[in-house]
């Protein structure tokens, strides 16, 4: 049987929404390989409510990861409200002292006589030591309680920068040595363009969904879908065929990878190299494009051009076409492409020009009006109009996603298939 | 009393780490000025688990929001599950099905009949309309149950895109009408940067949390706390010069605000621009200052010079500098400072230079390694190394926060306090 694993995320900030939760992507992406899934998660304000979704939890799982609480301010109670429940006095532990007395030193800091709760470890718990940040993680081993059994419990710290060198230094060595026989599967998840689910669904999904052996899921997003295929190996192997028959062209990855890997992927297949000129998008094409680990041998530079004087100067746009035709257009786009491709020497560039909004926006170009445009090397420049009346924050990552997408479609122009086959 | 609401998301995606929920955090602020709280949050797979979660549920809240599970497709069950929990016929709503279908022939997708199920509607269940997907939301009013009474439900699609106007527009208002008597209290967010959490509970936080009519709550974060009050305007103003007289100097804005927009009041204020020259930020930094409406008013341009020829091109660093002292040195960072303040005629100017990894470390310059430069008009160039061993990601954030924070320390310079007051 696999082991069921719950996430216990506590703070009020994640409630308000003042922070967003990063933990239960990032677990649950570490925890599969492992063979495990979180079944629940579950977020409570920090405080007494703890105690309840520990209660409720606890008959529920096999293993339970507790995240936050454990810091020095009155709000986090965390290990006291664990320790209580499990009927474990609170020990002192000198050497976690130490190290939190040695880490204020070096770094300045007054030591505050509440810090000492962080040195405090309930009964029989083992201390996960924490690099970056005093309070230690604890690991407290599953056990017979007064009326029933408890889960293996663990308790993380909150700050994520905490949180996952932890994890992987001793949460997953911890889990792993726990599990007896892992029954590994593994995912496919296959990102698709241009097509809706339930298309995905009539031409692939819903006979793959019958063979009871996969597990077929979607999430769909503006203009793009995950479809997702949980199995073995084999049986993975043996249905790839039928999908890469029924999603053609639309299929951008097959790996789950995002579209800016595909891309940085594509361009360094072809030796080709790119450049950006982004006036609405404001840096985040460039940025999406240098998270990509080794983009800096395909992405050779990037111009932010908000005011028109930008363009002219750092493009070679003519003001005088910026006048004519507005900085929102089809000539304007394209006359930043080119001049990104000729100053930077790159075999592309891509251009964006738009009006995110709030304000901005005209009858005849509302907010979310945009125009993307693609400069090549012995090809003729290509601009798209496009509209996405979403926020500012969405209008960025949705233009780059579709600027991004006209360059693969490019790049991957002589065979689909194949192309995405070598990622 | 104020009503309790808890929100249910599902889809495996989220557990599986493919997706990250933002449902939590944008229905959080929301519903916080309705004088609404989530009281808890869970997340549970497609499928079956949805019905264990909801029948947890019931009892427990007045108002359930339930997000995701609306699709056509077969592991989108949320609507059955409900109308079978409640005892409800599903009926066909003809005008949802028109919709459906004409927003297929807009959109030149092929109708599918299993997207029929998107028009079905559990009997008393009110429609709420969708303007951006197929699957409309339902709300259907608490009621009594065969043995127990249920809480208001709101069933809600999961894509953020639908999901968020349809808030706004139905969501929102529909719970504003069930409140009768609202307790206004009103959150402010001190972010503080440069001083612990511990230290800022001894200088003020203590003493605030035993008032008795304030709720006192901390984040912390890289360098970084977010010290949060929560009580009545009154008691908010009243308590504000304790806090002000505390952190002083560290406080970077007093209503949440990120530091980027407080650098793009700042500038504004201070009727100066700014430019920016990237190199291991990767254009985040000027992404990050784009994400502020007006941003246009005070950043002319941005450079993202990852070559060291873009470096010697666009911003006119010597390339006999880069090889003498390399990319990742002080030298450079305020040559590419300089030659982005030169060309764009700004008044300030950021630079970056760092090795975000994994690769291109040294003993010398470990990865993490970076220098920050920040050129300012009348003023000596100046430089600093800062080290951030984190994730490639986090190491764009956390470097441009920090770039940003040398910029908001000059232009506070003259008097903190005011400054602080009147963003």
């Amino acid at each position: 049987m696999i082991p069921r694993i719950e996430l216990l995320n506590t703070g009020s900030e994640l409630l308000l929404g003042n922070v967003r939760d990063l933990h239960l992507s990032w677990l649950g992406k570490g925890l599969f390989p492992l063979g495990l899934r979180i079944s629940r998660q579950v977020t409570v304000p920090d405080g007494a409510m703890i105690r309840d979704a520990l209660v409720e939890a606890f008959p529920r799982t096999e293993m339970l990861i507790v995240t936050g609480g454990l810091g020095p301010t009155t709000d986090d109670m965390t290990r006291e409200l664990v320790a209580e429940l499990l009927g474990r006095r609170l020990l002192l532990q000198q050497e976690i002292l130490d190290n939190i007395q040695e880490r204020c030193r070096q770094r300045g800091f007054t030591f505050h006589s509440r810090m000492e709760r962080q040195a405090m470890v309930p009964e029989g718990a083992i201390v996960l030591p924490n690099e970056h940040g005093s309070a230690p993680g604890l690991y407290i081993p599953a056990c017979e309680g007064v009326s029933s059994v408890r889960p293996h419990l663990f308790l993380l710290p909150g700050p994520p920068r905490e949180l996952q060198p932890m994890a992987r230094s001793f949460l997953f060595p911890l889990l792993k040595n726990l599990m007896f026989s892992p029954q590994r599967v593994d995912c496919r998840i296959y990102k698709i363009v241009g097509m809706g689910e339930s298309m995905v669904e009539a031409l692939v999904g819903l006979k793959l969904s019958q063979r009871g052996d996969l597990e077929v899921g979607y999430c769909a997003r503006p203009n793009e879908v995950d479809f997702r295929l949980i199995g073995s190996r084999e049986v993975l192997e043996k249905v790839e065929p039928l999908v890469l028959a029924a999603v053609g062209e639309y299929l951008v990855s097959d790996q789950g990878e995002g579209m800016e890997e595909v891309v940085v992927h594509l361009l360094k297949k072809a030796q080709a190299t790119l450049a950006t000129a982004e006036s609405c998008t404001g840096g985040f094409l460039a940025s999406c494009l240098t998270d990509v680990p080794g983009a800096s041998e395909v992405f050779l530079e990037g111009f932010v051009t908000y005011s028109n004087q930008a363009k002219s100067d750092l493009l070679d746009v003519p003001a005088a076409l910026i006048s004519l035709h507005g900085a929102v257009s089809e000539e304007v786009a394209c006359a930043m492409a080119d001049g990104a491709r000729a100053r930077s020497g790159a075999s592309h560039a891509l251009a964006t020009t738009g009006i995110a909004g709030p304000g901005g926006g005209s009858l005849e170009k509302p907010v979310g009006t945009v125009w993307i445009a693609l400069s090549s090397e012995g090809k003729k420049t290509e601009a798209w109009r496009e509209y996405f009346p979403v926020d500012r924050t969405s209008f960025k990552q949705v233009v780059a996603q579709s600027a991004l997408d006209h360059l693969r479609k490019l790049l991957q122009k002589p065979s689909v298939k194949s192309g995405s086959k070598t990622f």
